[in-house]
């Protein structure tokens, strides 16, 4: 038995996200049919994460123990698993891995960055691919605010509760960046987890501190609260992106 | 009667290109839906130029003349007109031009550009926006080889031939530029005019040179030549996208 660690792209737009599901469109379930296809037998693979409904990855991990008849060497493949995948998910690394390696367990970090089109006229470019947003933001005031997220907190405040999965909320925020470039605003977040919807309800947070509903400084009495509903609201799928997975 | 100069653009992935066609779907025919459903009148639009099914606009302009009776001041138009449009195009600009203003015949010079993802392995967010070619481009050697483009010159061995219109294939190339960023290459041409396929005629000449199929000195005598078999394949329309219009 080999195990492979694979690390791929994917336009999410047209994907369920990336966790199998029944008679939903899925990348797992495209990567699982192309290595069925390539293999001839079928596996488990194991994924970094779930992604939600619309969103992207410039980079998405997955490890898997495959049969050691298959003599397909590293190198060749992300191409050869290429040939049977959709245009819109492309594995560009293949590396070999101790067997007790695990994608989701032995990962320690991440960075997700989320993209918005801040301006009053929509960019055709980013239908999708960007939060568009039109009043203009004060990238100065909210890079300030954002750093209250950094360090290591209980961010029960900024995941979507699930009663079923009481668990550790706490997180470790290790860098919190907002730049601009014509127009596109670019926030990185680094922790090293991410809570369900976590990146999602910081922005949309940002955006109510941007409106002026939450007070600048608003942020580490809304972590403190642990309560979700003093947080924005999470902001659309679309622009968000899993950017870096760290081992 | 006003008449109006739009700037807008569209993502052309999902459109037969600029000009309406019976039985297509295009750029065109949504504007004239667009306007028809915000003016309730029907005129004509003339755009700046055909564009390609596939091809994409950072900016294309189009002029019309409207009826006196349709008060909307420029700058709510973008807007008004944004709202009745699907959201791969977006008009971003509105100027009142004198009567005599015509998109096409006062244009004075365009600027394109063609975007090629040069790696072995795809990028899912480029397809359709971007030519995917997989051997490693020489960017110093190809600059080099394509200033031979610049200057005024026949470009009839760069024009897609149409038997049924005779003309002049003068036009002078003002600048060609090619430049990299993390494997995205970027060809952009400006010139006076266009004639039919000429900068995917060009690239196409290009990827030759690369491919050592045409020497690195060997644009001067192709133009000479006056012969399109003489040049490289038309390449794909979805790296292409008009991206300057001058007045």
């Amino acid at each position: 038995m080999r195990n492979l660690l694979l690390t791929l792209s994917y336009d999410g737009k047209n994907y369920h996200g990336w966790q199998i599901q029944k008679n939903a469109h899925t990348v797992q379930a495209e990567l699982q049919k192309a290595l069925y296809r390539l293999i001839d037998e079928k596996f488990d693979i194991k994924g970094c994460s779930r992604t939600d409904t619309g969103v992207h990855a410039n980079m998405y991990c997955l490890s898997m123990k495959i049969p050691c008849h298959c003599k397909i060497a590293c190198k060749n493949f992300p191409m050869a698993i290429n040939r049977f995948l959709p245009k819109d998910i492309a594995v560009y690394d293949c590396n070999e891995v101790p067997l007790d390696f695990h994608a989701r367990y032995s990962c320690i970090g991440k960075e997700y960055i989320y993209k918005i089109w801040n301006n009053p006229i929509r960019n055709p470019f980013f239908e999708g691919y960007a939060l568009h947003y039109w009043h203009p933001l004060n990238i100065k005031t909210l890079n300030t605010a954002a750093q209250s997220f950094c360090g290591t907190h209980d961010f029960t405040s900024f995941c979507t509760l699930d009663a079923r999965k009481p668990g550790n909320f706490r997180r470790t925020v290790k860098k919190f960046e907002i730049s601009e470039q014509n127009k596109l605003i670019i926030i990185r977040v680094e922790a090293d987890g991410f809570l369900y919807n976590m990146v999602r309800i910081m922005v949309g947070t940002l955006l109510r501190i941007a409106e002026g509903k939450i007070s600048e400084d608003g942020i580490k009495n809304i972590i403190l609260a642990r309560d979700r509903s003093k947080a924005g609201n999470t902001a659309r799928a679309c622009g968000l992106y899993l950017d870096k997975v760290y081992y």
